[in-house]
């Protein structure tokens, strides 16, 4: 077999850590069963391990309790959960033109039903929004700033900690707006702690920095939100089942039908692995982030050595390795293919999923070629990928 | 390790075939990729997986085309995708008392907003709805009819296939009402063929007669509902991405995110090793509910010979293995801990989120026993299940 070298690790980390496959085998192989509160105690294991999840979810966002995380099938799922259950008609809404269409999709579809406003706000050429202007576009009748902490077409990291804590100055506790994170590309990447950088809604798949299996994800909901977020979709969920009406509870209102517990016991070893022998998952979470910051360096800056290419939105200090490109003379899709089946180079062409950044950033009409690297892309990988583009066109 | 004796096949099937389990962890270990056109080739294979799958459960359900089968999370998620995306203000809803809350509660939702109006149509003491009384409940305003096929209470099996023709041949193909199904509890374990039985819509997780793992389902959609259904979740969907609206295609338009591709791959080698053998996956269907035809026989009459409990809502004629008890003198709760504390066997208490049956069936306030078998349950397990049944009160 050839060498594989995957780098799209925004797209999904691969391979997943050995601990978390393993762990989601053997639970679904000899545990498995539904959750279920007084049934036997296979069924309570498996509420456990959810709740286990959550507690170690909050170590990782530093969130006040365990009791602000529900668990979702994934980070979309999560963003549409919170987007859709907290918004009302009325409400205006701040975002940035640097956002995912996974953010982006639900909004335009509130702003289209007459029930929401929104003001996008431009970014700069490197993806980065002014964290002033995010304040500026607020009024009395914004409800809620939805911004992404890292965006996953040139790993841009934005100013979530000081349009938080401007918010805090700015506004008293009721009328604040909240501050919504889509931290797809951030959660367990880079340092984050919910309660410092003042957000009161956060979402994330757990296949990423979760380093979890596909099929999970997150949403933080704040204390003080827990009553006002509306469910928006129903079923069962063990508990009150003589009712037509889902729990008035968080998380369990917003966790209906089956869990997918092999999935859960296998992010919840993912996490616990990383941060093994060190104090504190946030201390982990340091580290990683001075490996990927050191990779985001070194890829940036033998992209920009390279003759035959175009760097698109270089952040002016870049911390996550993810960049975008654009090869002279070579479509972004033909240039991935090439990559692919003559170097065994994996990499991804388009617009990623993100619909308004690209004219801010410059991209080309059909997008840009996007590597993302992994804590575990090496020297040598990097030397194959600019070997590789040097002989592209 | 004492012996574990599972008897909650309705809430998920355990254990897994080994070959799902072991082509997920395969999967996710060398393969895995996101899924994506046009990128690299272990991505389009990801594709290639997801599409192989649709055709797979095409053959399952004899949908005319695999292009009707949207892949989604599970069957909550596929139900609430299927009734939210379908209906619109101002019509009318026809259901039973027979359905579980994840069709229950969605559709009361709409009822609170003032969406819909809705029918329930009351069921007999063995679960059963008179097909009779469906079609007389609707009106000229009656736009969906939604009914279970299973009912996971008691096994008790609807008459679909009648509601159907009668429809069918009551209304001109223009005005006939939508029919759903959700076929949970049914999926791989009854004879089932959209076609025939003149089913529109029809929602099921893969973990139960799909033998698939948790975090799988599916979304069966009728061609002609294709440009009608609306999306209710919005994200990221690999194509169209410089929009900012959901693709209008469906299932593009219904699956918004990263897919679970290493859950799909091992749910598509779950369904082929099904049906290995046998000429179509119909015929092995068909063995399989004559396996669980005779072990339901069984089952309900070892039962009422049990001089110590009461059967609740038997079906006339036992075709799916799953019955609900109250144990003389002695809550559910209580039950299912001894069962599982003393004797290993493995069985749910309570309502089993079905919200409005327990009145028609004559359940005790605190819910049934219920025991639920899969087609691995020996007669020695029957025999353990009325042994320890017999010490109980």
């Amino acid at each position: 077999m050839r060498r594989r070298i995957y780098l799209d690790h925004a797209a999904t980390r691969f391979p997943k850590p050995e601990i978390v496959l393993q762990t989601m085998y053997e639970h679904a192989h000899s545990q498995e069963a539904a959750v279920g509160r007084g049934a036997y105690q296979a069924s309570q294991q498996a509420s456990q391990i959810l709740d286990s999840l959550r507690r170690e979810i909050r170590l990782w966002i530093d969130a006040a309790t365990s009791d602000e995380i529900s668990l979702q099938s994934g980070g979309t799922e999560a963003i549409n959960v919170g987007l859709l259950g907290l918004l009302r008609p009325g409400d205006h809404v701040v975002t940035t033109a640097a956002e995912h269409n996974s953010v982006l999709r639900p909004l335009k579809h509130l702003v289209d039903q007459q029930v929401i406003r929104w003001t996008v706000v431009p970014v700069g050429d490197d993806a980065v929004v002014d964290p002033d202007a995010v304040l500026a576009a607020t009024n009395e009748t914004t409800r809620l700033i939805a911004i992404v902490h890292a965006v996953n077409v040139n790993g841009a990291v934005q100013p979530v900690k000081t349009i938080g804590q401007s918010l805090a100055q700015r506004y008293a506790e009721a009328s604040k707006p909240i501050l919504f994170c889509d931290a797809a590309q951030s959660f367990g990447h880079l340092p984050l702690s919910v309660r410092e950088f003042g957000i009161d809604v956060l979402a994330s798949p757990g296949h990423k920095g979760g380093q979890g299996p596909l099929g999970t994800g997150f949403l933080y909901l704040r204390q003080s939100l827990h009553d006002d977020i509306q469910p928006t979709r129903f079923g069962g969920t063990g508990g009150q089942s003589e009712s037509l009406h889902p729990p008035n509870e968080y998380p369990a209102k917003l966790e209906p039908g089956n869990r997918n517990v092999p999935a859960a016991a296998g992010w919840l070893a993912g996490l616990q692995h990383a941060w093994q022998g060190q104090p504190s998952p946030q201390q982990a979470v340091e580290q990683h982030a001075a490996i990927l910051g050191q990779l985001a360096q070194q890829l940036y800056a033998r992209l920009s050595e390279q003759p035959n290419l175009r760097v698109i939105g270089r952040p002016a200090t870049p911390l996550l390795p993810v960049a975008s490109i654009a090869v002279d003379g070579l479509p972004a899709a033909e240039a991935a293919m090439i990559l692919d089946g003559e170097f065994g180079i994996e990499v991804r062409s388009g617009l990623h999923c993100a619909a308004l950044v690209h004219e801010a950033i410059g991209s080309p009409i059909d997008g840009t070629l996007r590597i993302s690297c992994g804590e575990e892309t090496s020297a040598s990988d990097l030397d194959a990928l600019l070997d590789a583009l040097a002989e592209l066109s």
